[in-house]
């Protein structure tokens, strides 16, 4: 089934939801019913009525009612006037509303409404000539179409949810009661969605945070603003540390800046002009100094670079901070790890000559590859271009060399890609890194940007092989992307089952009894001698003992709740073998005192 | 010679100084002339003559003569109105302002000036009787003294500068010439200070910074605020690493907080009402939040202990967190590394039960001495204790266990101590640590600062064995301080010649002529498998190689300029031999390439 007709069918399933709505409480009035992601909703007003969850089962039991009836979509046309006749004897006052409009403004009305919902037929050159409706059964409605052929052909479908919702999204207007719908072509791929569904909330990493003890966020310190715990803390490390380890094998290394900057920073670089209201502000008590928080790092590193002079033997110079940005985000629209107002970005910058994109392009898609790679998420890419209008910076020539380079490290390094035209930003062309998640879920994650812009805007520069100055390009990318939205995927992505080497606490030594405490010593201390060497070097053991009086039921279970990947359990018999019961994810097996660091280290 | 002596003798040098000029420059105008630290000044007023450096050696030339003579300090005293005439008739206009001020106001006159320079006598009440005169060949000058006897017992002394001072501090009134001083009771003692100033500038950390690139600073980002090079970066690195290996070692865990907050914070800390006007302020473009840059990271941290129920058997609970505070510095008083307005703090926070502060101190006092022993830096502690006032909270039971405590911990750690009453924070005693540069230079560097109050104002709490809620104790503590006031230190302590396990480039290779390449490749293998293990663990050879077709001397003179402390010279015979020359500060030997491990691991 192509999208189209999925769309079709989805949108027929509105239009079923109202038939059943009418027939349940017939003096409903009826908002609009648009298709949305995996599926559809429409917009209701029952008066004082209110729809709730308990409803649900008699409204699907109405819809398919209609469905098994196999009612067939008829599709007619009105003139406007007619039209308006019709809702108002129909007693409905939405859509009278939208048909006025519609007969006042032609088909530029509406733009808080999704204009295909809308039934409108114009005559191309946006004045309104007639408009259409369907119908099912006894239900008629101001629809432009497609829809399927009978209600018999709308697949497999849910109620999901009740929602209050203004009417055209102004909180002047009534309020409505949204009624939204999934639907798929066939009930397996249903109830896969629902199965993903299900999963993603026993993953939400708000849940997970809270359980795991990962972060904290405190009203007193402000929302989007998280704190992070040691065991948060640890994985923050762990991460960052890892992405730092893959660029700095690459020559790669650390530059440290403030997180604050005078507004000359950025009028120089230009993002004053752009961002300068997306910024947060910074006021001296002392001085009449105009400064901000940082958002992004580069002009702070154009500065490092700056501070030398610097020649085409010193090409590529790169810099690797792991900083911190703030990002004035709404407050309503911040929550958990996914949006924050401080990101941690392990950000990094090249300053190359333009013959060394290429190069320095690959080491970064090997680094990402690497990374993602290690984490289990497939990684594809987007290589967005620039197009033929001239809202690009930069000579044309460099563009398209630098094009070439990038399409060439992606295949190179063997990523699935695909092309977009007209994507770039302004200052240059971009390869965005997409990771899919254990369950499915497609997200964003690193990106490597070129930038012909700030060089210039900077006045960077360094001499060539004559002695002539030239403009560097330079490359910016982050490989995690910002630490905190990259642990809210990764948090999901496990499901808190931390790999072995990630993971805060590693290892949890359960005692069955106080007669083993002398040989847990002993295994403590051949633990405290393994430092794990991959995929991040020294990596030292994350131990911690349980021996308290409590039944080893008990500890198992809380160990468990905990997620720590490797329990040791340890018995008198233990004891006397000099072994210990190793219990991870995958069962539980004897390991010999003197085998464990080879066991923990290929884990 | 005894503080009080060698003040007599500094200002009485004051006097020879002025008689010397009054004599040069008869129509010379006088101000004041106190002793300082090391020595002394005198403000003149010569119109539109200026002292240059260029005179001081005439100046001198005439001090001595007055010297030789032995002229005798004749003390005097005269009505006031009669010193006022004096002044008169000596033309000697502030002379004559400070008198008539003296006659107006008594001995409360004047305070923007050292009283004791004012030769006033009071009789005890306030109101004033006479003024002293002290006399010594031509030159009379109103002084209360005490002066040596004559001019031939001053010791050395040394004219040092000549720099612009308004009279009495203020921009409103004429700006005269203050003539600089040092001296001392001996030749040598002036001698071993002019010593030690030589030393200090060509240390001084602001040249050196530069010299050997470890930071900049950019007037778009703006004053106070370094940019770390890569070579600087490295520095602060391994000494925050090595900082919080030492408190891993003892049971910190790191956690990681956010750079603003709410105010809401800093009004539960108590913060806001006496620091609320030397914050940064952060505004946000997007709400209505009032948020600041955070000065001080412990009242984040009391939300992450906060954030979770807490039994005594989880205490202590130690955060350790190296994050970047902000502090609204006047940006006048920026320069270098010593004040900046972004320091980063290698900040911990023990949450404690009393009972627990004395091992907890003791943990944190050993990790100070180990840091600071390993850097050749000797240590000693102040004590600041409470005194019998009211103005500090908490219990006197709980400080006098606490000061107990803190007394125990630091002679148990036989650290060199002396101790302060009334010196505390009204929240609880501390104890501050001084270290000893290579110089002699006494510095403040690390704090370990108990702390009663925050506790309560938060309502932290944790459950006692009998379930009852109890108040932990806080410990903050810093053991480098601010990492770039540490490294301003730290820099002039070395000079630039960091030990080879901080030092930012630790080897360099030079190559006598390119036959060597294919075993300078078979070096750097060798050199990149070693890794230290101690102070810092874990802590990788960081090697550069100088290949370039230029002669061993001028490659031997870069390397020694950038004060690399390892510098291995490879040339034909040393590839044949299968060895390198080393050199070091400490001279030139040859290591066997199966000995270059071992060798190196003992530096």
């Amino acid at each position: 089934m192509n999208d189209e007709q999925l769309r079709a069918m989805r949108h027929s399933l509105a239009h079923i939801t109202a038939s059943a709505v009418q027939k349940l409480w017939p003096e409903a009035k009826f908002g609009v019913g648009p298709v949305v992601e995996n599926g559809f909703y429409y917009d209701i007003d029952l008066g004082t009525t209110k729809i709730s969850e308990a409803d649900f089962s008699m409204i699907e039991r109405e819809m398919r009612r209609i469905i098994s009836e196999d009612q067939h979509f008829e599709h007619s046309t009105k003139a406007i006037d007619e039209a308006i006749n019709w809702a108002k004897e129909s007693n409905q006052p939405y859509k009278e509303e939208l048909l006025n409009d519609l007969k006042r403004e032609g088909t530029t009305v509406a733009k808080d409404l999704d204009a295909s919902e809308m039934g409108t037929i114009s005559d191309g050159e946006g004045v309104l000539s007639e408009v259409g409706f369907y119908t099912n059964g006894d239900f008629t409605d101001l629809c432009r179409g497609p829809h399927v052929e009978s209600t018999g052909k709308v697949g497999a479908f849910k109620l999901m949810r009740v929602a209050g919702a203004y009417w055209r999204g102004s909180e002047k207007n009534p309020q409505m009661q949204r009624l939204y719908g999934v639907a798929f072509a066939t009930q397996e791929e249903l109830d896969s969605y629902l199965e993903l569904l299900e999963q993603a909330k026993l993953r939400d990493h708000r849940k997970l945070g809270k359980e795991l003890d990962l972060y904290t966020v405190s009203p007193l310190v402000g929302a989007g603003l998280p704190l992070f715990t040691p065991r948060g803390t640890i994985l923050r490390d762990v991460m960052a540390g890892y992405s730092n380890q893959l660029r700095q094998s690459r020559g790669f290394t650390k530059v440290w800046t403030p997180h604050i900057t005078k507004q000359e920073l950025y009028e120089a670089s230009g993002h004053w002009a752009k961002f300068g209201d997306e910024l947060f502000l910074v006021t001296s008590q002392e001085t009449s100094d105009k400064m901000a928080l940082k958002p992004m790092n580069c002009p702070h590193h154009t500065q490092i670079f700056a501070s030398q002079p610097r020649s085409y033997r010193d090409m590529p110079i790169r810099y690797l901070e792991t900083t911190t940005d703030y990002r004035d985000e709404k407050t309503g629209e911040l929550g958990g790890l996914n949006r924050v107002r401080s990101l941690t970005q392990d950000d990094s910058h090249v300053f190359a000559r333009p013959d060394q994109i290429e190069q320095e392009i690959d080491g970064l898609l090997a680094s990402a590859n690497e990374l993602y790679g290690t984490l289990a998420m497939k990684l594809r890419v987007r290589l967005s271009y620039r197009d033929d209008s001239d809202a690009y910076l930069g000579e044309r020539e460099l563009w398209n060399s630098a094009q070439a380079q990038l399409k060439s490290a992606v295949e190179k390094n063997g990523l699935e890609y695909f092309e977009q035209e007209g994507e770039a930003a302004f200052y240059g062309p971009k390869i965005d890194f997409m990771a899919t998640d254990a369950i499915g879920r497609e997200h964003q994650v690193a990106t490597v940007q070129l930038d012909f812009v700030q060089p210039e805007r900077f006045k960077l520069q360094y001499a060539d092989a004559e002695g002539n100055f030239q403009t560097p390009v330079m490359i910016h990318c982050a490989l995690l992307g910002s630490i905190e939205r990259f642990l809210s995927v990764f948090i999901e992505h496990t499901a808190g089952w931390f790999p072995f080497w990630t993971a805060p606490e590693q290892i949890r030594i359960l005692t069955i009894n106080d007669t083993v405490l002398d040989y847990v010593e002993e295994v403590e201390r051949v633990l405290s001698e393994i430092v794990l060497m991959q995929p991040l070097k020294y990596n030292e053991l994350r131990v911690t003992r349980d021996d308290r009086n409590e039944s080893l039921g008990k500890k198992i279970r809380e160990a468990t709740g905990m997620k720590i990947p490797v329990q040791l359990i340890v018995g008198p018999k233990d004891k006397e073998a000099r072994e210990v019961s190793v219990r991870t994810q995958g069962g539980e097996e004897k390991v010999a005192l003197d085998q464990l660091q080879s066991y923990l280290s290929n884990l």
